[in-house]
């Protein structure tokens, strides 16, 4: 069974990077790794200078690393069509283009981005054949939402499911007698789907809780900081507990016996960021790698610095 | 009529502080303004070390300069209650809990954040009295989201019009020679509450296309220059023009004499920073402002002096 890690964490504090360096790291310790980006920048094509399309892509010059990335509007178009074409084998023709009217407008409300991600989370995590699957999440919010989709769709399948039984209980009423044929719950293509679908988040939450471990990045800003505490506490409601917390993007400190306006800058910075720090250190989990600002994107020789950075305990 | 001034941008690139800059320096021009943040995390409240509640609150020490804060949570839970009470008025009692069985079941759903979100702007943005509103929005994604759903919920409802009209025709017919009451679509509650909504969401497009603008929040990084092109794509595909971009986070030079590791970091940064900002220059919309990094938050002077650094014209 593969393990999943999750990097959370508001946008811009370097999930991106962090999770590309651990998959990096995982894979020269001799693990079989997949990174699953789901970032609409293509963040992840930027730091292997590779893109990387809807299949797992082996990355140019590391070595059992694959990468793939998830098109958010490419898996609702995707996700539109497949339940189309599968609700329109199980209608009446009449019917067809209404149901596809409004499969249209539920594609377009607020979520429908969420819910077609998590779908393609789900298939990875039922057919990956790696040893380990990266996750560059997208930020905290969005996936906190995606993770929590199983307990709300599921109890609102259970109600489609009743109301599906109840109008197939009337409908064999009426035909009794009739010309038309019995039609049982037993062979009902909708229910089976409606069905399919629970069993899907069911195996998805509990892969989660077990298979899956989740790594936060923060910076030393005050913003970030209390991102974290609020993305480690709404973790914790859904027993998803963080494993531990990356502190990203520490300014690097001047030489002692430096002066001037850089080096005054810098001092001052790392004093404010220090205070930052003393309070991620507070929280559960614990800070596992302190990494320090690069000069430019975390890319090529600062990616293998930032791995060697990395300590994980074999939880992660 | 009030302008609306929207502050875009991808999270952590600076949108509370610029937004808060802003509104500071439009007040000062002797505009009376209302800044409307939220963020879940309160960034708005640490800037003027004061929080603000759900209603437009007085900032201390700046004049006729107001916030409010807006808890998602809090506005997908009135949202909840609202829409349970005005459609309980308006079913039978034997339906009044799978009513809210289902409702509940919708406010769990990804989207639901948003959807409540957007009836307070539209509440905001017709009730103000304000000359200005500022609006510290949500990352670019969510944003957008918000920005679109009056043309999809819009023609929603439309469908669902087209449907209760359908079924009260049917009723009547039902109802013909029958003891129950004649019933018209003319006075229906649920009818006028649809076509309620749709008005709502009407004015906020035309609104939104003729009395606001949008300002990006930008960093001098791959991934913020990225999501700034995509986000000024997107804002044009709806006919909403960003008037400006802000860079954010430009890395302060060192002394021309300045030796060592630090004026080295520095130097290569900022090599790093201005081939971003070139990238940037070379955007429509025009930067109207470069805002180096301070050396802790943006709040109590550093907030003047980033105010007396954005240049914005009239049409900002």
């Amino acid at each position: 069974m593969a393990r999943f890690t999750f990097f959370g964490g508001k946008g811009g504090v370097g999930k991106t990077s962090m999770s590309a360096a651990f998959a990096h790291k995982r894979a020269r310790a001799g693990e079989d790794v997949l990174i699953v980006s789901t970032d609409p920048a293509h963040s992840t094509a930027d730091v292997f200078d590779q893109s990387f399309g809807d299949e797992p892509t082996p990355v140019d010059g590391y070595d059992s690393l694959d990468a793939i990335e998830i098109d958010p509007e490419q898996e609702v178009t995707d996700h539109l069509m497949e339940t189309k074409r599968a609700l329109g084998d199980q209608v009446s023709a009449g019917i067809v283009n209404e149901i596809d009217r409004q499969i249209e407008l539920a594609h377009q409300t607020p979520g429908a981005h969420e819910s077609a991600l998590f779908d393609r989370f789900i298939e990875l995590m039922r057919d990956v054949d790696h040893d380990r699957v990266v996750f560059d999440t997208s930020p905290t919010g969005g996936t906190l939402r995606l993770l929590s989709l199983p307990e709300y769709l599921g109890s609102w399948i259970d109600r489609l499911v009743e109301k599906r039984e109840a109008s197939i209980d009337l409908y064999e009423k009426a035909a009794i007698g009739g010309r038309e044929p019995r039609r049982t719950s037993l062979g009902d293509p909708i229910l089976a789907r409606l069905r399919d679908r629970k069993e899907r988040f069911e195996f998805a939450r509990e892969t989660l809780r077990e298979d899956a471990s989740f790594v936060l990045v923060a910076n030393p800003d005050a913003l970030s900081v209390r991102e974290s505490e609020r993305a480690i506490e709404s973790l914790r409601e859904r027993d998803l507990p963080v494993e531990g917390i990356i502190v990203n993007r520490l300014t690097p400190a001047p030489d002692d016996d430096e002066t001037g306006r850089g080096a005054r800058f810098l001092r001052q910075r790392i004093e404010t960021e220090q205070e930052r720090l003393a309070e991620l250190r507070g929280f559960e989990p614990p800070i596992i790698a302190e990494i320090e600002t690069r000069v430019s994107e975390v890319k090529g020789s600062f990616l293998e610095e930032v791995a060697s950075e990395l300590e994980f305990k074999q939880s992660v």
